[in-house]
């Protein structure tokens, strides 16, 4: 439908992309076999590493990010290797069952929704599995907005030369500092359509030297996900199959960006739009469903009689600001709002401007303005540098 | 490098992209899971059973066609399953290879580079081998431009109930008429870059009845590529995991034009293209490498003394005109010329022109003008209706 009305798409992914970039992937395609795609693909590999915070590669798969988290079994494994799989919402599942299908042994780690791991209970489990090969967490969980404990876990595991720590990033990448060489995080993957700032299609994985010994021995059959092949050919600026063209030019303007709003300053924007969003939630009486939020996703309780579906099908029919409902056993009882990438501040007053609406139009009790004014309230506001140049 | 040269992408895929095409995946993005992204996605579903010739569903998956050649192999066999692979060229070696790393039992049947598929000898090897589950075949070999038997070949198949044809179309759906119902293709592939008129990272894949049927026994693991959970999700127009967007709404538009132009003249032109370039190439004394060429690709022996990878990147560098080399053990013997999709009529001339210009700096004899004379002689020109409304 053509509307004047803007459009503001606070959505726990895909994110917003910049006009720029939109524009960078309108440009005429160019053949992926030339000298001009082998220079943007190079820039691409060096400022993907910065962003990961690894010296390792950052391979570059033309698949959504469920395709990368493929890869880093069939990589990594042979059928019977047990893993502990961290179960704390809609992704965790959707790994371990990934894990379960290509024959591996699953040992699920249940954790409430909403809930972060336990790291008492975590070390308990990892001590009774002296034998797991690997551990699956998401670093965010987008179903539930939780952030994980992984600097911890990863020291836990890290003494374990046997034992792979193995990151779902897709939502947390260029959102919170993951330092994956320090932390030692061994396997982790992302996705182009969160902190990336493009549409879905490509996905991002990373391996340690670690995981590149498992990969030697690893018997699971792997071809269009084989990351040796891929890593052999990406030395080279090149891939195996043809690249996700236009979505890799695009990332070379994304990785620009980010490079000119520096990391520090990346990580510190969205713990404040984060925190603005949650104050500001809090605000208007909602409650927020994760103990440990992330930066990069706000999940919220649908208040007492009201449908949490219809928060969100509300806000988009009537507002033109789309946000999300709840997964599964969450479905109607939960709201995400998403926070990610090319999101400034003054659009979480917008999106608390539509829920306010919202929440009003379904008769929620709370004083109009109240959510708007909090997010404004929070101190990190006084301290914002908004065109600061770099 | 920024030039008002014209700049033209006459490869082998990816093609030139439409600019109503690049424009419209350059308006701001929408969530998946939304009622207008479903309408997209609902009017597709239909419009590329039509392209496809089949009542089937065509599946789109995230990925280029390797993907779907992955898909095809996982979601139809168990690990042991006889196949027969026909390598008549990089992309049949790369499939056959591919069913080895699943554990297929593949019986190679080779054709040399340049050929198209002998009948008799096919059918001789379909005989001996009674137990073969499946026939892995290119319509169009990419590498060497050659078009295979399919619709003889669907016959000899057709009559065996437990045999698959499984054809990869990834450039020949949309050029040349594949009626997959009617000649009974049981596994059809294709991707998003060739007459698609998209850049790559979208796939498409139908199966039929009977390759349905394969897919209730199949043991090979799948998860990203489990043909079954999207089908179920593509019946409610919604995809398993986060689909690519931006190249969804591209293709509505690609198959609308697709649609305006009727399949008929679709064909009609991609012959004329094929015919015009190939009495060109030969006008000007150059020799054609397929005996049994596709209106895909037109691949052309270097003429003696001339390398075929620098007539490819002085064409480039010297006249912003995009052809490719060839691959393999045909580097550097021969060249490829694409005109697929996007390409019209006035293309082949341009092209030709580069490609007179090239062979004259490189010394070859031949008549200038006498390549681009033949593409207008040829007959079939005569009787274009340009701008004919559909």
């Amino acid at each position: 439908m053509l509307t004047s009305q803007k459009y503001y798409l606070m959505a726990p992914g895909p994110s917003m992309i910049p006009e720029r970039i939109l524009l960078e992937m309108a440009k005429p395609i160019i053949h992926h076999r030339t000298k001009a795609f082998e220079a943007v693909l190079e820039k691409v590999r060096g400022q993907l590493k910065s962003v990961f915070q690894t010296k390792n590669e950052v391979l570059l798969l033309a698949s959504t990010g469920s395709g990368a988290m493929e890869a880093s079994i069939v990589n990594c494994f042979s059928p019977g290797d047990k893993v502990i799989a961290v179960r704390s919402g809609k992704f965790g599942e959707r790994w371990a069952e990934q894990a379960k299908v290509f024959g591996l042994n699953v040992i699920p780690f249940d954790v409430q929704w909403g809930d972060a791991v336990d790291l008492n209970k975590f070390e308990l489990l990892l001590n009774a599995h002296g034998d797991a090969k690997g551990i699956l967490c998401q670093a965010c969980e987008t179903s539930t907005g939780v952030f994980h404990p992984i600097e911890t876990m990863a020291k836990l595991i890290k003494k374990r030369s046997e034992t792979l720590f193995l990151v779902d990033a897709i939502t947390a990448m260029g959102i919170t500092s993951l330092p994956t060489d320090e932390w030692g995080l061994d396997v982790v993957i992302s996705g182009s359509q969160k902190a990336f700032m493009l549409p879905p299609g490509l996905a991002m994985i990373s391996f340690s030297e670690k995981a590149w010994k498992f990969n030697q021995t690893a018997k699971l059959p792997r071809y269009y996900f084989d990351a040796k092949s891929t890593l052999d050919m990406a030395k080279k600026n090149q891939t195996p199959f043809t690249p996700a063209i236009s979505l890799i030019h695009g990332l070379a303007i994304a990785l620009e960006m980010i490079e000119t709003e520096t990391l520090p300053k990346l990580f510190a924007r969205h713990k404040r739009l984060a925190q603005a969003t949650r104050e500001a939630v809090q605000a208007v009486n909602l409650e927020l469903l994760a103990k440990s939020p992330s930066d990069s996703i706000t999940a919220v309780v649908a208040p007492h009689g009201i449908d949490g579906e219809k928060v969100f099908s509300h806000m988009q029919n009537k507002y033109n600001v789309t946000i999300i409902g709840g997964q599964d056993h969450l479905k109607s009882k939960i709201f995400r709002l998403g926070h990610m990438g090319y999101c400034g501040d003054f659009d979480i007053l917008a999106m608390m401007g539509a829920l306010e609406m919202t929440l009003k139009d379904f008769g929620h009790k709370f004083e109009m303005g109240k959510g708007v004014a909090a997010a404004y309230d929070h101190d990190s506001w006084q301290n914002i540098a908004f065109l600061e140049q770099a």
